[in-house]
């Protein structure tokens, strides 16, 4: 990554300030283009060597130009959905897609590579398992809807040379920084206070937990790789658990004996789901190494050397 | 569809000015939602009866509202890309995109049937002929790509209960009020004020323009079919004609013998164009009456009929 000039947007949030130290560490020079509506400048604190900061919006093409000035990489992390809302509006539809739109135009202009950070809630029900980069793509969400709207821009704008560009459908993703809303740190949350771990609904809905540390590396290796742009690639832990799994895990990795306690919820899917993940490992020879329990522990660290994160 | 209530966004523009026409003919009540930033109020004075029209935005959850109150039908033939503009800019994407996703909660809160415009552009270059509505969907074009997405808002959304849509994905439709820049008008102006009519590129490039009045049929028997809801229709002229000999067509219409020449363009895609309409054919009853040649001539005798409409 030496002498590599890379561009992260929404550096500033848990998956971009992760990106920027995985980038610095690798020897990449990183600039970093946030809003601080939901990202932090203390998410940079950990950022070894140094950093450009650009407060702006992607949503404008004149910060967008100004941000991709000179870069060989965009990283797209930001995504215009503030953490604590959990469903779409509007607004956030329409810059989510404007904003992409100037990133690809800026990349394509500076031949620049472009990752995509697209989601495993583009498959939407999963019609068969492991969930492969040729399954359907049938959004049950309206999130899923635009991150699929996402990668047809990348790949219609792909046609205009000079745009290379990388798909990452990734899964859940967790770690220190997380949002609070997200399940592993909230169960952790309540196992540190000694409070009830509450599990909403039936306990049996499976998700594949990912280690944002994992993703960094996941990253890295796409950047680096020449069979990478042009492709797809499933990002996702190869552990399956369920919620209730989730739940004795962050229990045990707090080491504090609470209750995990039931409480309504949706009904949800309660079949297993397992994402393929032997694209990315037979082309950019990633795997995720970090298992759940070891994940959960050091995101448990994170939260109790951090006891006033949220405020 | 006596009784029903129907909201025409884009109203007073070229497709949605038909529409309106169409659907007062055929006995409903008609809103109009115009921002009239390219549709204009003399579109819809051939509108047999009333007609409503509020002067307001898609992109505005307040416009959206008011305009979609008590409807049984939205059809959205809105589209907020200038018409002299060819290619789209970001804030259009981002308009497009929001203000089809106000309508579609509007639509599910009111149990209303949604129809949505795609466009064969959703499909990028044909892999076989003729395209069906399975040919898999890799647009070239920005908008294609914008089509697409708003395909996937709707099948997302409608797993929300009370949503019902269906998405015709249309062709080169033409006819009176057409915009200046649709080939065929542009065409018959050049061939009325007896000039030479130019032909950009080879002349090969394979298209199958539909006539307006075809279209405003589909949608009509889109509208009552019970088997129409959830289905994705093509909707297209069948017989494909290459630019060379609608300019030829063109040159007939209008009756005046002028030249036809070539002029540089852009390299294009010089294979035959057959998109499939049976679906349409056998689910709606829907078949493209207006061949090419009556097209041309009604088209051409209302631009005689209004020289002064393009100012």
């Amino acid at each position: 990554m030496s002498g590599k000039k890379v561009l992260v947007t929404g550096g500033a949030g848990f998956l971009g300030s992760h990106l920027c130290e995985g980038l610095l560490a690798a020897g990449a020079e990183v600039r970093v283009l946030d809003t601080f509506s939901s990202g932090r400048k203390d998410n940079l604190n950990g950022c070894p060597g140094r950093l450009e900061i650009i407060t702006g919006d992607i949503s404008g093409e004149e910060d967008v130009g100004r941000a991709a000035r000179d870069v060989d990489v965009i990283i797209h992390a930001a995504f215009p959905m503030p953490v604590r809302e959990r469903s779409m509006e509007t607004k956030h539809i329409g810059a989510a897609l404007a904003g992409l739109f100037n990133l690809l135009k800026e990349a394509a202009a500076r031949e620049a590579l472009f990752i995509y950070f697209s989601s495993i809630a583009v498959y939407g029900d999963q019609q068969y398992i492991p969930i492969d980069e040729e399954h359907p793509c049938e959004p049950a969400t309206l999130y899923g809807a635009v991150k699929l709207a996402g990668e047809h821009f990348c790949r219609t704008l792909a046609k205009i040379p000079g745009l290379r560009y990388v798909i990452l459908r990734i899964a859940d993703i967790y770690g220190p920084r997380n949002s609070r809303v997200s399940t592993p740190v909230k169960f952790l949350l309540q196992a540190i206070r000694k409070e009830n771990i509450v599990v909403h609904g039936s306990g049996r809905q499976s998700r594949t937990y990912t280690y944002v540390g994992d993703l960094v590396d996941a990253v890295l290796k796409a950047v680096v790789n020449p069979a990478a742009p042009g492709r797809v690639f499933n990002i996702a832990g190869d552990e399956a658990v369920s919620i209730y799994e989730l739940a004795l895990a962050a229990r045990k990795a707090a080491g504090n004996e609470v209750d995990v306690v039931f409480a309504p919820g949706e009904p949800a899917d309660d079949r297993k789901l397992v994402i393929c993940g032997s694209r990315a490992k037979k082309l950019l020879g990633f795997q995720p190494r970090i298992k759940l329990a070891e994940g959960l522990s050091s995101t448990c660290r994170w939260l109790r050397d951090n006891p006033s994160y949220y405020g």
